[in-house]
This record gives C-alpha cells, structure tokens and sequence, in this order.
C-alpha cells in the first residue's frame, strides 16, 4: 500500500498579505507514504533529487521531521498511533528560498497519509494539521488547493479560507537566487510591534489587492503590492530587492515585485509579456551583484495537490 | 445662485477595516451653498436642526468651519479665492457620534460649490479635498457614493476607492447613544505601535470581510468583524460595547457588532431580521447603563451624494 501525491510549489505574502496570502506555481515535489513493516524506529525518510541540490544531511530522518510530525497528527485525529511508515519525496521545489517546499511536503505527505488511511479527514481537518505544522496558513492553503488563496488561521486552530480566481493575463516570474534563507531568520529580523500608521496600511492595501484581484483591475494591483510590515526588515537579506522594486516601480505591465514568503525569492507579477520588457535590466541587477539567480515567468498553478 | 446636496450619514472601520472600509446610511444632511455679497468676513454659516440636537455654539462660523474650508481647497484647486458665500447645514446626522456627520458637510457643501462653479473639479479631485479635510477617506467616500466603500489615500493625496456590491439580506442597526465623543480623544486613546500578530490580525480579518462581501458569505462574515487595533482602546468610552460583543457572539443571524467609526455609536450586522431576534436584550443592556439609545435598523443607502 502506497499512495503518491504531487504538490505544487507556493509563494506567500504576495507584500502586504503577511502569513495570510498565498499563489500557487507549477513546480511541484511528489510525496510517497507507504506503509510498511521496518524493525527499529518504524520511520524510513528518503529524499530524491530532481532538478535541484538539497541538503539532503540536514532533514530530520526521525520523529522530528515535519511530514512524520503531521502525519502523527493525522493519526492521533482518527486516535490512532502511526503504524511503521516510508516517506519518499522527490524535489523539484528549491528549499529554504520561500517557495513553500515546506508546506509542501506537509501537505503532500498529509494527504498521502490520508489516503492510505480511507480518508477519514476532509480538507478541513487536513488544512488545520497542516497550518498547525507550519505554523501559519498562507503557503499550506495554495499548495493543497492551487490558484490564489487567502486564508485566516482561527482561535479555535481551524482555517477560513477562500480560493479566488487570479486574472488570466496576469503572469507570474519568480527570482529563484542561489542562496538560501532559514525562515526562522527571516520572521527573528522582524520587529515585535509596528506603528499604527504602517499596520495601517498593511490593513487598505491587502483588503485593496483581494479587491483588485476579483475586479480584475490592473491599475489598481500595481498600487497594492507594497508592504511596510516584513519587506522593509528583510529587505536586507534579499539581494537585489531594493534595486528590483527601484527599477519596476511605475514600469508599464508591471503590477508588483514582493519577497516571496521570507525570501531570498522574489516575485513579479506582470501583465501578459510585460516582464519580457525588463528582462534584461533585471538580469543585469543580479549579474552586478554577482548572484546566480533562476528566473522563470509561469502562470498560476490552479489545480493544488493531485493524488497521482 | 444656490445650490443644495442631501448627503447620507456613514459607519467607518466595521471592526478591521481602520480608515478604509466604510458604508452609507439612509440618515441625511442637507448643505446648501449660496454665492452672496455681504459686508465683513463674507462667510454665513447657519445650521438648521432638524431631527437633532446640535450645539449650534460649538461649529466654528468662520474661516475654520471644516465645510468653508474644503470649499476653499477647491477654489485654490482652480485657482481662485472664495467668493462671499453662505453655508446652510439642515442636520438630521447626529454629531460627534461616529456617523460621518462632518464627512457629509465636507462632501456636500465640496459637491454645491463644485456644481456652482460650473463643475470645474470631478469627483477624484473633490474626494481627494474631501479625504485632506477630513484627515482620512473612509467616511467621505461612502458619504459621496453610497453603499459600501474600501478606500486607500495615497501618499500623492489621491484616493483609490472601490464600491463593493453589499449583500441585499444584510441589514445594518445603529445604536445611536444620547451622549457625544469627541473623535480627537477617541484617536488619542489608541497606542502609538501595536504587536505584529496584532497587526496580522486586523490584516487577514479585513482581507477577508472584503471577500465575504463578494461572495455574499454570512458565515465568512461572522469571523471577520473583528478587531485589535482600535476597538480595544475606545471601548472604556463606549458604553455597553463590551456587554454588546459578549451578548452577540455566535448569536443566529448576528454577523457582526462594531464600534461605528470612533463610536459611541454602535454597529451591528445582521441577516434579515437577525436584530429583532435579541433587540429586547440588547435594549436591556442599555437601561441597565442608563444609557438612553436611538436604535434604527435600516437597509444600506446606495444612492451616495445628490444635488436636490
């Protein structure tokens, strides 16, 4: 018995929408949970590399890793305690960059468990593990759904949430440095509180983007994607970013350019081929700061997390 | 030469949304703006009480009557000094109470002196004046186009706003309470910062009232009129705010109970005939405070601002 599940890659934020905005992208890691009878510590964890380098020495191979530790909720939810298990993860979603590979082997791994359980939890419960693992919704929520979601982690530990669609022409290039950022860094750079002016604007900006994105209105999306409550900390470890956003600001087809989750990946939207007009000048950036970076332009990945 | 405008009352914030969610009540001023020649300073401001106690004595009656100077911006904005001019306010909006009483002469008496000037200034421009005057743009925006509003001022001076279509079945109550609150010392209660899970908070809460609001979804909406960046500081002076939230939370058709602005006036949200189900309650709590309180339930006005 084993099931394999495909989960798509993920960027969150998307600037003003701190742990509560999220996309999905078609680059996808693939999470195999099969049952098995092993002697010792009943766990098996293995990584395949696909088309990136992972450190493959510094996942947990016990209790401790994140896909055991939310399939052990999973489990404990039906009252179970996990039977003897392999994890398999093929990678294909750079690590430690903030495209989601986290959430995604979470979830992925949850839905795998699941499966192989008789599904006794629906999406809801599965969402709520998954958020509890990572900690906040705003990746876990795109990578099991697809398409552009916000999400709002509950008192009560469950997960509103709302799949809204994202504008066809609205294309999507991620700056994939070769560098890597612990997210643990990135939210210990932050400040423990903000002005109310800054909150402030947090606030009429994300409410302006989920505005923006169900109007379908270009002109309006260019002023939302601007942040003051992580960006302008961060900022600091994302190379290239404050030239970035200097050299897109008020460019034509250009809606935004945000950190992508905690970074060091960076996100543009544009209208249509509007990133193809400033290529080159993005480009010339990274090569001037001599960073090795991958830049792909993808459009949304709408279907979310497959059993395959 | 004379022109009148009837303008509806308006309820800001509605929990996250901090100086840019606001919505329009069936409750009217009527401004009047006249070109005259008068000896002396050339201003006379009159205001004629209508359904309401007003402390005539308490409205400036000169250059620093809030309606005689956006008329002012707007005669600079052409580049023109204001003529000899009389203002007349027919108050039926309580005053100093959180509904937009001084939004709605800001925006009526902009929109008179526009029209007799030949309309030089479109609405951009006049909510623009409005949003300065006022210091913010959630009131003045509803005030202008009726129903329910986002707002954002722009670090340029302009306003990007967005009329959101409210759901038919949403029904709005106001408690309008018999003593007044000085908007200056409600802002003056609120704290310089506030913690970034606080901040998050009224983010994603605000986020998802606006999708709530598209989709028509009440129970979305139940989870969403909430707030920690002003509520909690304005509550000790608004009277039975807390009795109110602890009443109505999870109560059947109650979407939402909010402070109105910077109150004292009440907000509550309810589907259809939600309210009548604990009126008497809720009546109950304000005897209780010796609290005399107006409550109207009304349906949202959507017709905005209108020269009559």
């Amino acid at each position: 018995m084993k099931v394999s599940v495909k989960v798509p890659a993920t960027s969150a934020n998307l600037g003003p929408g701190f742990d509560c905005l999220g996309l999905a992208l078609p680059i996808y890691n693939e999470i195999t949970v099969e049952e098995t009878v092993m002697p010792g510590s009943g766990i098996e964890i293995n990584i395949i590399e696909e088309d990136i380098d992972y450190d493959i020495l510094s996942v947990p191979k016990d209790k401790n890793n994140i896909v055991y530790k939310a399939i052990e909720l999973l489990y404990n939810f039906i009252g179970q305690s996990v039977s003897d298990i392999k994890i398999t993860v093929k990678t294909n979603i750079p690590v430690t960059r903030g495209l989601g590979s986290s959430a995604s082997v979470i979830v992925g791994g949850l839905i795998a468990a699941n499966e192989l359980l008789g599904k006794p939890a629906d999406d809801a419960v599965l969402l709520s593990i998954a958020s509890e693992v990572e900690g906040h919704p705003d990746n876990v929520t795109p990578a099991m759904f697809g398409g552009f979601c916000l999400s709002s982690l509950e008192d009560d530990g469950s997960v509103s949430y709302s799949k809204i669609p994202w504008p066809e022409d609205w294309k999507l290039t991620v700056l994939i440095p070769d560098y890597e950022l612990d997210t643990k860094i990135a939210r210990s750079l932050l400040p423990e509180t903000i002005s109310i002016p800054d909150a402030s604007f947090n606030i009429r900006k994300c409410a302006m983007l989920i505005d923006s994105v169900y109007r379908c209105d270009s002109e309006q999306m260019k002023k939302c994607m601007k942040d003051k409550l992580h960006q302008p900390y961060r900022n600091q470890l994302v190379k290239g970013f404050s030239e970035l956003t200097e050299l897109l600001e008020n460019k034509e087809d250009i809606l935004g350019c945000v950190i992508s989750g905690a970074g060091p990946a960076i996100l543009i939207v544009s209208v249509n081929d509007g990133f193809e007009k400033v290529q080159n000048d993005v480009k010339q950036i990274f090569e001037d700061l001599n960073v090795k970076c991958d830049i792909r332009t993808l459009d949304i990945e709408n279907e979310g997390s497959k059993v395959i």
